[in-house]
């Protein structure tokens, strides 16, 4: 079995849907805004469900908004499955998610048109909230479809803006009736921007993901005392921004002191009432974390946790903390990652194992059935941003190979558990 | 001559105005908000220019909206002229400004009805924008009365939310046509809310202020590249706000060992974009320093320069600096420094000097005139907040001493300079 992937179609179907909810960044780059259940989301996603139907899938929508599309099949086998997200955070990119679910969209088109027979049906779909921009935890949809979290639960969830999930799930048309777990597939393979600088600067073109980075997020707020900042001597003040300072600054120290893989960052603050003259009665921000190791995000969670109350104490403040998400390292199936880069090998492309630094569906999938992921390189490693950019012979690479990669998956027969 | 206040009046006024923009704290303290130049602003200046006028007085309104409001006088003298503003902060108390106005109200309204024939005029203002939260830099009504600065200049600053000035003043109805610069008073005097802890710490009743610290608040933005917080290395971010968080730990250092009473504050701060998982592309931040030795501020501020260019240079990032307000410290006039000491005393009350840790409208009176002011206490030193409070009896007091002050210098003859 040998299709050959249409490049052209896909870059088009890119553009297409980067133009809604269309940014452009400092630099004259266009990206695109399309935060989870916005109108620009229900837009983006009205677009591609067309496609779909275009195309005479079977789509589904759940409880959740996931939306999935499979080839009509006699047989009644799980599909092979690929998808990935197609909301952004606010200064999005183009690639990141939409590359996932138009390829896939690709490789179903093409393997329809070449009439090929397979031993069970291609199935592609796009996953609510992935980013977490808006909604927290991130991969909410997989997660929802997986069946980690209920879908009440997750129409209960508050946007940092104030909106209620359901609400705005409804508001865009996207609550669907699907059951939500959903059904398992046969296997899930997504293709994915790298968005990190690795494939780029060891200058390959196919990563085989081997898993995914424990992530850990947590939302922190520090209280103090509001007063005048020009009367108010240092040694009598409650300043939460003070200790906001020390903490991050301290944040850093530990994570070059873990060294890498482990990150961290600190990229949400607000300080109440953010005042040039006035010393802040509240400072709240987020921490996220992250390492491949377990052992080593724990015992990092747990120091900055301490670092955060010692700090606290020693400006009298008070704390609250709250986990936005927490997710464990994720290992890939073997058998699919040995796919992924026998697939690249063959179509003479550079390959290497890697694990991946951010969050995907796909780490939610995995939990159902035998998942891998393929990633293409991001130039200068830019994501979440309009900056971001994977050449076009990259993009056109992934697509292909994950068409050989479905291919293979249509046609094999996993013994056990993953 | 002997005037007695009525405080019964100067508590209901103070009530009245409070009411506009009433705001309610975390512990159901009443406060206010009239950032200068809002609705709010236009409607607290509509009820107190109605009591300057049922007072039968002179009002004049200048090209940045100066409201000045002086007793009809035979002798065509300068007037002895108290004040101070009604405009807030966004978390504001009920006194802050508002007592110095309406205190002068209060005064004119008692000697009017004495009956008394003084040498010279009294006067009652209050000046545009004393607070700054809005438009930079504060005490910008009063700097433009002393010709600090031009009415053409202050009509084109910029609101923190982007609005013009000189709209804003022409939607509220307060671009007036009277002579700016002002003419100088005869003397000015300014009752005002310590603000800090000091007096109630002291069990002081009145202070009598020598002098106002120096003030010093600069806008930083620190440039970065915005990347995706999973993927990208430590060691190959340009992460502006881990530079925030070292120059503000560091700040505070730098404050503590210079000591009292050097204080510092970073009281604002903007990341872009602002997001759980994205390593931001820039951090906006203010920082307030002050202090009442020049020469100490000048290196204090030398100090922080060099360090968030050294910070900012470890990692890759650029600099944007922006003073929004210098002023340096201000000395009153000892002559009427004395005074106020001395009515202080005369009415029975505890007095003691002091400098000001906040900016008041009387340093820039003092530009062109003898002048000083005089401090109730602050229950706690809270200012900038709902939960601002001063006693009815120090309100009164207040308003009393200032009485007698005014009265004293108006039959005052000042020889040579100030």
């Amino acid at each position: 079995m040998n299709v050959t992937i249409n490049g052209e179609r896909l870059l088009q179907r890119l553009d297409e849907l980067a133009e809604i909810g269309a940014i452009v960044g400092p630099a004259g780059d266009r990206g695109s805004a399309r935060l989870a259940l916005t109108a620009e989301d229900g837009l983006g996603r009205d677009l591609v469900v067309k496609w779909m139907h275009d195309l005479g899938l079977e789509v589904s929508i759940d409880g959740v908004g996931n939306v999935i599309a499979a080839m009509p099949h006699a047989s009644g086998l799980p599909p092979v499955m690929t998808g990935s997200h197609i909301d952004t955070v606010a200064t999005g990119g183009r690639f990141d998610g939409n590359l996932g679910v138009l390829a896939g969209l690709e490789v179903i088109e093409s393997v329809m048109s070449a009439g090929l027979d397979l031993p069970r049906p291609l199935a592609v779909g796009f996953f609510t909230d992935e980013e977490g921009a808006r909604f927290a935890p991130d991969m909410l949809g997989s997660l929802v479809y997986v069946g980690g979290m209920t879908v009440e639960e997750a129409l209960d969830i508050r946007a940092v803006d104030g909106a209620r999930f359901g609400d705005e799930l409804e508001a865009i048309g996207y609550a669907g009736g699907a059951p939500c777990p959903g059904p398992a597939p046969h296997a899930f393979i997504e293709l994915h921007i790298e968005q990190g600088p690795v494939l780029e600067a060891e200058d390959i073109q196919i990563g085989a993901v081997t898993g995914v980075q424990g992530i850990s997020w947590t939302k922190v707020t520090l209280r103090g005392q509001s007063n005048h900042a020009g009367t108010t001597p240092m040694s009598m003040r409650k300043d939460p921004a003070a200790a906001l300072f020390e903490i991050g600054a301290e944040l850093h120290r530990i994570v070059d002191r873990v060294g890498a893989p482990q990150v961290g960052t600190i990229g949400r603050v607000e300080l109440i009432p953010n005042l040039v003259n006035v010393v802040p009665a509240s400072a709240t921000f987020t921490v996220d974390v992250r390492n491949t190791n377990d052992e080593t995000l724990v015992s990092v969670e747990r120091e900055v946790d301490e670092l955060i109350h010692q700090v606290a104490d020693h400006h009298g403040l008070s704390v609250e903390t709250e986990t936005l998400a927490r997710f464990a390292p994720v290992l890939f199936d073997d058998r699919v990652v040995e796919i992924v880069e026998r697939s690249a090998t063959v179509r003479g492309r550079s390959v290497r194992r890697m694990p991946s630094g951010a969050g995907h569906d796909a780490q939610m999938m995995a939990r159902v059935c035998p998942s891998a992921m393929v990633f293409t390189p991001s130039v200068r490693g830019v994501s979440h941003n309009p900056a971001e950019l994977t050449d076009e012979d990259d993009l056109v690479a992934g697509c292909q190979v994950l068409c050989d990669v479905m291919l293979e998956l249509s046609a094999t027969t996993f013994e056990g558990a993953k």
